[in-house]
């Protein structure tokens, strides 16, 4: 058995080796960025004008002019042109480059036009002002974007500003997800009695799908003969293998040692905390990564969200900082061991506050409805106060 | 001009009358559940076996006996078993149905067996102990989940566990989102030096994505006749219009007057914040609902975060609790409106804290790729402190 600190430092140390896939850059939110962006050129690339108003001489106006006649219009899109005599302006739209000679933009609503001359209304004005600077948010070959950024839409948009029109992302590895255990039958079966059907391998499946990471799911029988079979299947065509069931003490249990007969080395089996002790964790010599979790539905929605997908972002190089939570209630845990408390949180006033959720042993996912994630309880003690504060899982 | 409360008003009272559709349960993460889903037997089926080992009858332990004598194994998906003699017991796995006449689970760990004979060797056993109970988490036709959640990975397992393998979610609007300003390119061009690309549609449609719901980007020049004849066929095929760009003050921002020929009604024009202010919103006869917002990249983002995203989510039923934040530095800003500040925010201890982002002006996305969301600042103060909390609008 290990600590949930030793089973983390070994699970991370088995980094995969991402490949790199090539998509448009439309279809790239979500994904990880796996090259450098540099800006193309200045952004803004020139002096933009940022009100529609009027572009002065800044000089002018200081020496008292405020009256100029419009000499012409500057509009989005029109390429530049020029302020030829500094007692006149042009009208300039918000988006156009700003004419040459000017260096100063009054707002329509700061001035009066009459008879094709502008007369400023107002008593200040500052040189510069509505003008947004040439390379003011990030001058040309400045790096605007490194790897291991999870891009959302705002980087999206930067891709598309610098002309990214397709863009290197980090491809996750091809997965399997895969049940063990005879009492499973399928979602659209009707079970008997004794059976459930199953519904760790969707949740894992889901759950990956909201990180555009796909996985196929299979399903094994606790029968030894068949289940190595399968295992040898899957194991020569994925990269990873996410097992669900099979893992404990139990006589059909056969996990673990169909996975070392095919050649998967264990890592750890048993975990210090609740739920999901029985987590075993292994690699093959070619770089199978075997992540095999207690069949328990809570378990293994909880070794997802703990170990899985922090590794994958570790993998890509995303930094994934531990969020933290308030506990709301006390609570107490006899046991030395890390209990991952089931909690529903309210963002109240800013804080994170985190609420046990009654009656959440590692049973169904009839009791995770209501819960948002998981606190992280250290082993070392008991009671746990209101207002401690505790690593916090979320899955939703 | 209105309020920021008062846009938010009518834009919420002008919602969309969703459609329905169905979908393979495991293809529903990230939908909007529409029916209500009933637990279709007890959850947990049956009492459920929760730990490898034996069970056996309570009352004889009670009486004294340590010694059973192994009877027969209840395996995961086998038909219930009996036990036949009170003074024998099952090898009993996890997730198997415990055998009639058992009332009790000892697990491996706590017995020892020699000749087909188990000998408990703990001093505690509790009636009913590692024993799930039949209808512990849900009873039969209780409801477990009801239309307006946002289906996150635990609600497709649960969507598997009750064999809804085909489920109802809401259809979201058809979308138009479309770009006007002549001095735009597309992302595969170079632009011109009076040029930009093409950004804020992609930032709307991939926002649009990661919840699901699908846009079609278009782009309108600042021709008043080419854009009256696009915008009358996009409003013909599309339940709703996102523009960006052309309702400002400028000569060419003909958006409001051509969006009033085709027969959308302004229902607002100008809203009291920055950025954003020139905000647009109308609605058709026929109920085409419209979004014009300033064609500045982040007045864009802001506003389709602010008003456009919770919009959809009330109208599919989704409960969109404002989350705050505490402002972690302290800021300035003169003026009476509403002020969306760009904030980078690290929870610290639980408590999301908001660091202003500087030179977060209204300007391109460059500035936005260190900025997590926005905060929303009230219009009636200067001077906001650290320690304040404000609600807090997250795009990431």
């Amino acid at each position: 058995m290990v600590s949930v600190e030793e089973a983390s430092s070994i699970v991370f140390s088995h980094l995969f080796e991402p490949r790199l896939e090539t998509v448009a850059f439309a279809e790239a939110v979500d994904k990880v960025l796996a090259e450098t962006i540099v800006a193309d050129r200045d952004f803004p690339p020139f002096d933009r004008v940022s009100m529609d108003g009027i572009a002065i001489s800044f000089v002018e106006w200081e020496a008292g002019r405020r009256i100029f006649s419009v000499q012409d219009i500057q509009a989005a899109g029109m390429k530049q042109k020029s302020l030829g005599d500094r007692q006149h302006c042009l009208e300039v739209m918000t988006g156009a480059i700003l004419p040459t000679g000017a260096d100063a933009v009054i707002p329509y609503e700061d001035i009066e036009i009459n008879d094709g001359s502008a007369t400023i209304l107002i008593e200040k004005v500052r040189l510069g002002q509505n003008v947004h600077k040439q390379g003011q948010d990030a001058k040309a070959l400045s790096v605007l974007l490194e790897p291991g950024i999870l891009l959302s839409p705002a980087e999206i948009a930067l891709l598309a500003a610098v002309g990214k029109s397709n863009v290197q992302v980090f491809a996750y590895p091809s997965t399997a997800i895969v049940s063990s255990g005879d009492e499973l039958v399928a979602v659209q079966d009707t079970p008997e009695p004794h059976q459930i059907r199953r519904s760790n391998t969707f949740a894992i499946q889901s759950a990956m799908k909201t990180m555009g990471w796909e996985g196929t799911v299979w399903h094994l029988p606790d029968n030894r003969e068949q289940m190595l079979d399968t295992v040898k299947r899957i194991s020569a065509s994925f990269d990873i293998i996410i097992l669900s069931g099979g893992v404990s003490k139990g006589r059909f249990d056969f996990v673990p040692e169909v996975l070392e007969e095919v050649g998967i080395t264990k890592l750890f089996h048993r975990v210090n905390q609740r739920p999901a002790k029985p987590f075993w964790f292994g690699v093959s010599k070619k770089g199978t990564i075997v992540f095999a979790l207690p069949g328990n539905p809570v378990s293994t929605f909880m070794c997802f969200y703990r170990y899985i997908k922090p590794w994958l972002f570790r993998s890509v190089g995303v930094k994934n900082n531990t969020m933290k939570a308030v506990l709301a209630k006390d609570f107490s845990f006899a046991g030395s061991l890390v209990y991952f408390l089931q909690v529903s949180v309210q963002n109240e006033n800013g804080m994170l506050m985190a609420y046990p959720v009654e009656g959440g042993g590692s049973g169904d996912f009839a009791n995770l409805k209501n819960v948002d994630g998981f606190l992280e309880l250290p082993s070392h003690k008991e009671k746990f106060l209101t207002g401690e504060v505790f690593p916090y899982i979320p899955f939703r």
